[in-house]
């Protein structure tokens, strides 16, 4: 956490924020504190899938500079959106919907120089889960020369059921993989709705959304040396993408 | 430097090293040392622009466990190629050339990366000049997963005649700017021997490659939110020229 994020406390900001739907990153709740308060706070931040720590009164005294009431929270640098409220509005303006999922990308320069080319190629939105994604902080910002800030970014629960919303809204969802079942990235018709889906370094895309996909694609190798680090792989799906729309 | 540099010591290996032509990051010269073998190391230092330190008899003594005679050298983690040695047998094998020249590129982590996407995409070298480039260093290294061992590395003295040579040895060489006269990067024909040209993240391409570049091209973006990172932009030239010449 850096001094950019923004720390709110006090009983009712938080509860606000948390209900109001803001990208509330971990939440501090003071030792030993019991009844209503604690029953809220509780409540809330497991419907809204935030962390909870408890700690003692000295840390909040620590981190707060007033009347913290025994609860604080750690706000997001970036206000997380809704894909069911992206999607419509893109179809709307009579745009063709321009999508990355990231699956199990962690690390933060990678997620951070993933969200710059989104930005550049004018993608609807970047989509992370939940758990095991990069965290929105300041060196994934840094990376993102400032577009983790500007692009639409949506934490879903779950991936599997975000795929599973877009392709009944519409968009195809294309996985990134060297499988067998691959064909050229350029074979690919990206002149439709698409979001494309990019797994880990290490692990590549889950095999379950391997056969969720409506395509899966490859970048094109001309040696068997690893392959293109994700970030590139990133910015070269989009770039076929704009050559295909735009030529 | 680190552990899997390589040192060297020793009057006649160092000599041996340097009129090889290995590729040798540094030579360190005690202090105090006058003669034939101050000058034989002066000149040879000199003629092949090596830098060379001298040091206090203590530091020698420190780095090297053996009698190093006064005088030790760094091996470079890579071992450079000229760009006059590849090109020819590009062309004798049939095969069309695809380089990447890289113009003040100073950030490791770009410089690893966009070996690694120049070795999966089977370029044919790497070309950096010998000052104001990234150091082919262990952070280089591991950016690149292992590929700067791979792909072919030139360090030339001069771009600037570097790229008057390929020009005259029959390769288009095509600059990425934004500029007024960049066509989209789609449009240039890459089915041609091709080097492409890098700038730097601040700088982009300096202006005198820019007016001696057979093309100017740039990568469509959709908004205009900053540029691609450096390394990214090369994956996606790389990706581009595949495509070309595959589909």
């Amino acid at each position: 956490m850096s001094k950019t994020t923004n720390l709110i406390y006090g009983h009712h900001p938080v509860v606000e924020a948390i209900q109001a739907g803001k990208a509330v990153e971990k939440v501090y709740f003071q030792q030993g504190i019991r009844g209503e308060l604690e029953k809220e706070i509780r409540q809330l931040t497991k419907a809204h899938g935030i962390p909870m720590q408890v700690v003692p009164k000295e840390k909040l005294n620590k981190l707060v500079r007033g009347n913290h009431q025994g609860v604080a929270a750690w706000l997001a640098l970036v206000a997380y959106q809704e894909l069911e409220d992206i999607i419509p509005h893109v179809f709307e303006r009579g745009e063709l919907p321009l999508l990355l999922l990231l699956d199990g990308i962690t690390d933060v320069r990678n997620f951070g120089a993933i969200c710059r080319s989104a930005a550049c190629a004018g993608a609807h939105a970047v989509v992370v889960a939940q758990s095991g994604a990069a965290p929105a902080n300041e060196e994934a910002m840094k990376a993102s020369a400032g577009a983790l800030a500007r692009i639409p970014l949506c934490r879903v629960r779950s991936m599997f059921t975000a795929v599973e919303w877009l392709q009944q809204a519409g968009v195809q969802v294309v996985a990134t993989a060297l499988s067998e079942r691959a064909v050229p990235l350029y074979a690919a018709d990206l002149n439709l709705p698409t979001a494309f889906l990019l797994g880990s370094e290490g692990e590549g895309v889950h095999p379950k959304f391997l056969k969720m996909a409506d395509r899966v694609v490859k970048i094109p190798q001309a040696t068997d040396f690893d392959s293109y680090n994700v970030s590139v792989a990133a910015g070269i799906v989009l770039y076929e993408t704009l050559r295909q729309r735009l030529s």
